[in-house]
């Protein structure tokens, strides 16, 4: 059940009873141990948003921490409802977002920088990103994501690996 | 110069003095002509938005109207900030959007729709979506939007024609 | 049952489940066939809002067609929570709001303009606006607003045929 | 000049300097003071907003003094960008509002309540509402707003006399 | 059960079906008794809000009366969720506000002005403000608040007199 | 100058040009370096946001890492206008948060927790908190703040440390 702060308050039905909520509601553990990165891409993202914090409810805020494996690759993705920071904890990673179109015939702005330990980068709302692990070492990074609920969505897993997949009704 | 109905009220500077507001900056035409489709997609997307119809400013709402050659595709795209709902005026339109992320190994819902003049579609804000013609005509649709600049990101300029290049700083 | 992006996620008790929605949420038909405009106004709105489209739930939006028979009109109004964007689709409008009261013993300035097919205009948020045809034929307007409820006040009615009748209580 | 908390920071163009901004930034007096209701409505609304109280800006609230004459009557009027709540101080009120338009054939519902000293009254954002004194002394009301610049459109100088006057263009 | 305009729809669940909505969900008395002051501080707040008003809900919008007695204080507090606007009505109020932190080793800047009947003062967002009675006689205020529901914290409540108390867990 | 995503455009006036816009304007230093906390209360908190950051304006969120030495107290403070969300990577926390007054003659709730590295905890918008360091050795965090420019008021400098000091005008 769900922590009310700014919402209708409706005890017992969709907000919790303030009586009942504790401290516990605003924790979570956990974000100290690495994601697993051994899959195709080499990078994992372990969220903490209002699907398991339930005190994050209405406040409009998250975090995530990435890790990346050498090579390991966060690839084109977007938070539909969000905006992202991101801190450099290790590593050294090569990261970009692309502007919205400008306008006929003129191709996309993309803006990129070389990250290293301590460096902070914005990657606006809505705005296709991606995080590259270009350093000799894993590499780690902590997020916050403007919503509760940012969302993701992986562009090639949406345009190429869609279920069901597209062209099919 | 733009119009302030919400934000801060600075005659002359930021927004237009309010004795010097009239109907014109409230009006824009052209939305009955048809854009021109003679594109390697055979689709065009023709703007009303606080660009080029300034009393829109803050007010939270814009307009689009959408051509459509035979075979014409709108292709993946996203509105960073804004939701789509879509109105087809005439033909045969395959739509779809794909949700967020549902989770590690999970692949991502495609939600489609045969559209038919009347038919109404939601885009919901930020994801990624498309239109495609598959009727035996051209087609058209206007699209109101949530948001007085939108934004448009196209999926596959972004990352795959991108200025400059990924790969290169 | 209502999707969310956005708000409380509580499956089966306000929102529907993620599991189970699908394209037909996000759906609705009937926006090309005509309104009846036989009402001694000669004009009718037809609206796809969260009332019968239950996707736009949290996304800030909605849809109208209005019909206007020969001389209809669609009286002075308000919608209370939103701003609208009208584009003509056939005929010719007489089309106007009426902005906030300037002062003491100041008139209210009225903006006005003649609409032809493709033009667009706005109405921003809670002003008193109208729509005539002036046309020599049956006039069609699409209309975005800013909400997906975003109510309407019809002016004479709301002052002089309210329910009770001003004046009892 | 305006303050500025939440938006955008410019110093010296849009949002005064902070090291300039004092106590008399966030300061109005002369609410004690009762309006002339020598008018024919006999009811004077005394507003502080963002207009003559700029440390208001984009803080979300305002205030009014209202006074009625013996019969005066605030007559109905909307604020397009903003809920009222009101407290009477003095006298009786007979005060109301009317909702949206329920549909066809319906008559809008109209919701009235008699007020006297103490009472508080929600008039909801957009609606059209009005207030009238019923008893047998002068009468005095507060009042909140939900916006730093409601804005107010008094609906019979909206539709009768507005500038130019409706029929002309 | 609470109005919803705005918010999701969910007749019988959330939001009171709007079929049963009356006037007097709109409604509040009381606000013209005095509060209680017999206590340490000397004031009292009565408050208007959702949780005593339904009809608030959603709507940003919320009022009190302060009552001071001689020598009475309303002390350092703060509403985490909205702004204040008070206007007093009855005596003589010393009222401040601090300014956020402005850097390191540099003090806060405290904004005070003396209240005289009709006097209006703005107490921004989340900042912490008091009012003490330095009046030769009881003093009384009205509050407009920017949130259906925009809290209070007693500093010294909340820092010394917290349950459990501070320090021990 | 401000980069606008969602706010007026104003090229060279309130907003950087659209094409002069670059990846350094999202991009800041620095967060690798422990801040100096050789000061009375032992802790030191670097913030990122709007002021030194200006890819962040308009965005709704920001970043600080937060330097505790041996029992360094970050002590009782409130962010005006922005949720905390906190993620410890080194030490031991003792961290708590003071909810709203609960009502007349009770005490406000106090939810503490103690944190070891990887455990996250919210601190909501506007409520008083405090972060001590419990552990043996210096603690590192970081936050994520839901607001560009959050503000902070330390309570007993706010309280007992203003400037001009409280009783004097």
């Amino acid at each position: 059940m769900y922590i009310c702060f700014h919402a209708v308050f409706v005890n017992g039905k969709v907000c919790k009873d303030p009586k009942l909520v504790t401290a516990d509601d605003f924790f979570r553990s956990g974000l100290n141990k690495p994601g697993n990165t051994s899959n195709q891409l080499g990078s994992i993202v372990t969220a903490v948003n209002v699907n398991n914090l339930p005190g994050l409810n209405t406040l409009g805020i998250s975090l995530a921490r990435i890790d990346f494996a050498r090579h390991g690759l966060n690839p084109p993705h977007t938070h539909p409802r969000g905006t992202e920071v991101l801190v450099v904890l290790k590593g050294r990673l090569y990261v970009g977002f692309v502007l919205s179109n400008p306008g006929p015939n003129m191709k996309n702005k993309l803006f990129t920088k070389i990250l290293n330990p301590g460096d902070v980068f914005v990657f606006p709302e809505g705005l296709i990103h991606f995080q590259l692990n270009v350093g000799k070492t894993n590499a780690i990074a902590f997020a916050g994501l403007s919503s509760q609920n940012a969302g993701v969505i992986t562009v090639a897993n949406a345009v190429f690996g869609s279920d069901p997949p597209r062209g099919k009704d």
